[in-house]
């Protein structure tokens, strides 16, 4: 889902109260994601750095940190490895851009829009690369392979995701897979990073990634169920992006559960040939069904078993801003 | 340049005679290569194995086993290493014909237009971080850098040539930072990492780096001056793909320097706007001026600097075909 700018203001602006705390460290990962992809020729340093200007939510960078900070003062090996994790991010939104034919990330052009498509291939590929080198130049070995397996992970769920999301293919199995090889692998190897980089041991490490990956899931079912949700009165759009893509996330499998087998082959004719029509059918019939609540409730409770593995970590100001963080992920409604 | 499938085929069977000796490591980089990038989902691996299956010069691959199999029998991260790099390679063809539209690679129809650009991207984005993940796997960190920094700049290349390859920005000084991004470093870490591998020391594994520069330097060379020279006796085709493509490359950079003020403009004029008319008028002064000439005296030479770094090695089977590879790459007309 590609929220509005407007929303993406709002987003912005509430996750920026939560942050606040850490700002000065996530103006250093800033100043570090310019340092690392800086090369002195315009054409890579424009594209490269253009997508940062727009800010980022830099949930992934915050993961990081908050996770090193439960420990001891953020590091600048910490701010290194979040700085990389936002350009691993970032490289993934401009490929995706390409495709999609966005126009619009992070209320700017695309970079594919501006420079062209073949640009945003090479300056896609150039961030990743760059990103996983940093992960390296700061001797971070033994978290290299972290940071390089989320990485993969992630594109390989982007390709099962093409593979396994449309109404022929997918089961709620599938979908699953596809939020964790998409998202929540990403987000546990950040808080792993983080961790290890503050000083926790590897089984403290460990459990920093089960909670991240809980959270991954959580974070990726909301920000599925808002795009059903998503209605004018919020955000002036009548959403449905992921139904008009031909992807199906969770809270229509939840319908396609409840339907018969005559509903059932209206719904994968709908979703076959996408529609504003079949949209409105649709939607209506996941409300009918409390689709949308279903999803919700399984992201709170991924959402609980997150606070669970988290009880493992001592009270401290950083321990809470995460808690904080996950609520609000999982609580937002935009 | 891309070879037509006839002058392709005659290649990879002058480099197979060269490499037959080797026949056997390189069925075991095959084998790796499917081992490493098969998940079972149809989509990658079908996409992803797919380029493989036209086989490939494997020159990449070849300079590891070689390098490693100076000193001792190539063991099987040697094979991990040479399976990584030509991952790497072939992730970076994929790329390359997303953007230039090509419809042949390796003799059947690309990866963009068999399943469509937003697949090509992904799978390519999945090899690369595949291929960094397979270095890591095999427990070479201390060579996990060399080839993350080798893959980084072959992009950065890439995108120099965007900004630089065009008439009016480019000097020989670009050209040769061009080639040495795109091409040099990542046959130089080729040989470094298999030298690294095969026990050499790391002095003598830097030795390596710099002989594989330098046959890097003179292998693009002449691709690009085979690009100019191509005629239809040999391939059928006119050539000029990068005089087309707005390219400008060392024999007409040689031509730029020769030609007069008012040539220069012409010159210029029919790089900015390629027609057929343009490039048969610039390909008979290259011609004129020497510029093929030119440009392979400047390969020989880079080969004689390749020959020098190789003199610090002791005579031995391995060091023999190393060197019939290079001979082969500079004195090729196809």
């Amino acid at each position: 889902m590609v929220p509005v700018p407007d929303m993406q203001k709002r987003l912005k602006s509430d996750l920026a109260r939560i942050l606040d705390p850490i700002d000065p460290y996530l103006k250093k990962v800033d100043e570090q994601i310019r340092l690392k992809l800086s090369t002195g020729v315009p054409l890579i340093d424009e594209s490269a750095l253009y997508l940062f200007e727009g800010g980022g939510k830099k949930i992934r960078a915050s993961l990081v940190i908050l996770s090193a900070g439960m420990r001891v003062e953020p590091s600048d090996e910490a701010i290194d490895l979040a700085a990389a994790a936002e350009i691993v991010h970032c490289a993934s939104l401009i490929h995706d851009d390409i495709i999609d034919q966005s126009l619009l990330r992070r209320g700017v052009p695309t970079v594919s829009r501006r420079w062209g498509s073949r640009v945003a291939v090479l300056v896609g590929d150039y961030m990743y690369t760059t990103a996983l080198k940093v992960a390296v130049g700061e001797g971070a070995y033994s978290l290299f392979p972290v940071l390089v397996a989320a990485t993969s992970d992630m594109v390989k769920g982007e390709l099962y995701q093409l593979e396994y999301s449309g109404i022929d293919r997918i089961d709620k199995r599938h979908y699953f897979t596809i939020i964790e090889l998409k998202t929540a692998r990403f987000m546990a190897a950040c808080m792993k990073m983080g961790g290890a980089k503050g000083g926790f041991s590897s089984e403290e490490s460990d459990v920093l990634y089960g909670a991240g990956l809980n959270m991954g899931f959580a974070f990726q079912i909301v920000d599925d169920a808002l795009d059903v949700m998503d209605d004018s009165e919020l955000t002036g759009k009548d959403g449905g992006n992921d139904f008009f893509e031909g992807k199906v996330t969770l809270p229509f499998l939840h319908l396609l559960e409840k339907a018969d087998s005559a509903e059932r082959a209206r719904l994968v004719e709908y979703s076959k040939s996408p529609s504003a029509e079949g949209w409105g059918y649709v939607r209506s019939r996941i409300r009918d069904e409390g689709g949308v609540e279903y999803a919700l409730e399984a992201a709170r409770d991924y959402n609980r078993r997150f606070l669970e593995a988290m009880d493992a970590f001592p009270s401290s100001p950083y321990k809470d801003i995460i808690l904080q963080l996950s609520k609000f992920l999982v609580e937002r409604n935009y």
